[in-house]
């Protein structure tokens, strides 16, 4: 009998590791919101406006008909295509040394107020991170904070996916932004 | 004896629940394909041509060396870049009450046929949804029906992924077009 | 007791399976990292320069405003943006009949040096593949290999995740450039 119970417990066990087993769930159950990384990066974007050729590290290369590509154009610059290159730091010192590096490109992307779709990389190649994060999502920018997704990644960030909230920490006129990245993954290998 | 048997009862029922425990599986078996969210929506774009500032929802902001930014170019309208924010609505009905937005880019990229690459979120901020679907894929659209991926999505639709079948609903010349997507989201959180 | 050690070894057999199950893990724990999938593809694109409308599988959309659209622009090509309609052989000729089309766009996104960042898809509609194959990060293309997200996929590729390693299998001047893309695939429905 002893024995039995002994069974019985070890059976109890058994079940209750497989009914808790936790396993990621793709039809619908409700998985638990734990990132298994967190990062929290700033980037510097400094908008080339045809006089700051040595400094800028992005630049307008698509417009509407009724922009160009030296001056962000009317209604919210709608329509205006940015291709950046800028700088990741850990604080929010643009002269920082660079962790690495936000590579991608950002649209303007509605008439009546400012908004914009990003999609682009976070390369890093130092002794702290090697490898690259992919982003991609609608940045309402005139909201404090704003998610888009983490959809992929390679070397140290191998497949991952999540969330990155970003918050502009600062911007000066329409040259320089510093956006801050809170970076949030759910899915790592 | 009879809890013996018992125990064996047990044991079977525990090894069918660990042999058909349904996780998923990232090494090639097949998992159900069954949606844990369905979602039908109609988006609608309105192309800017020079003469309708204010009713456009999109404007070609790219174009190769031989097209401009108002008229669609040649080949198939090959190389054309095009920005939009396009009122999302529940029915095929351009002035039913938005629900959202959708807020990205396609290109044409064929010069043989008509076949366009889409990049865009679904933005919504209404009692009924709260957050964004991100997509991504090619559309060949002169078929009746198109897949691209869900590659992503925060707020309701966190860590969401999935794919979205695109059809045209109605088309206008080159001025206006309706889409409805059907949206099959297999992983939600 | 012979039947009772006989229930304890197929107990023990039983949380080997449960601790065993290897199941995908989306907190942290190390996944195996084995492809469900694998495949190798060559893509070949020929850039538009004015002269070779016949031939030409991509063409400069945008451009910076030191930039036009049929010559690529200094400062390594920062602010390019390509749409390309390339073909897809099985091995590293070009004149090999295609088994599908890579479509999409790249953007060269460095002053210093070349760089680029790709978002496209594989398009298959043959006896051997039928469906798209979703890709987007970035690509320091001097490097001799290096590593872009899969981020989702259609048809026989529904729902698939994983990484391409690209490499520049050769390329002609500013006209002509081969990939080599070795997909793997780690999530597979």
């Amino acid at each position: 009998m002893e024995i039995t119970r002994f069974v019985f417990s070890l059976l109890f066990l058994v079940m209750m590791t497989v009914g808790s087993s936790g396993s990621p769930n793709h039809w619908g159950r409700k998985r638990v919101r734990e990132p298994c990384k967190k990062l929290v990066f700033y980037f510097h974007d400094i908008l080339y406006n045809g006089r700051n050729s040595k400094n800028a590290t992005s630049a307008i290369v698509g417009a509407p008909a009724w922009g160009n590509r030296t001056i962000l154009a009317g209604q919210n610059h709608f329509g205006d295509l940015v291709v950046f290159d800028d700088p990741i730091t850990l604080d929010n010192n643009l002269h920082s040394a660079p962790v690495g590096r936000a590579q991608g490109f950002y649209i303007y992307d509605k008439k009546e107020i400012f908004t914009a779709w990003f999609a682009f990389s976070f390369v890093f190649n130092s002794t702290q991170h090697k490898g690259s994060i992919n982003f991609a999502g609608a940045d309402p920018l005139m909201n404090k904070t704003r998610d888009i997704s983490v959809i992929g990644g390679t070397g140290d960030f191998f497949m991952t996916r999540g969330v990155a909230t970003l918050s502009t920490d600062a911007f000066e006129g329409e040259v320089y932004f510093r956006l801050r990245a809170d970076i949030n993954l759910f899915e790592c290998w």
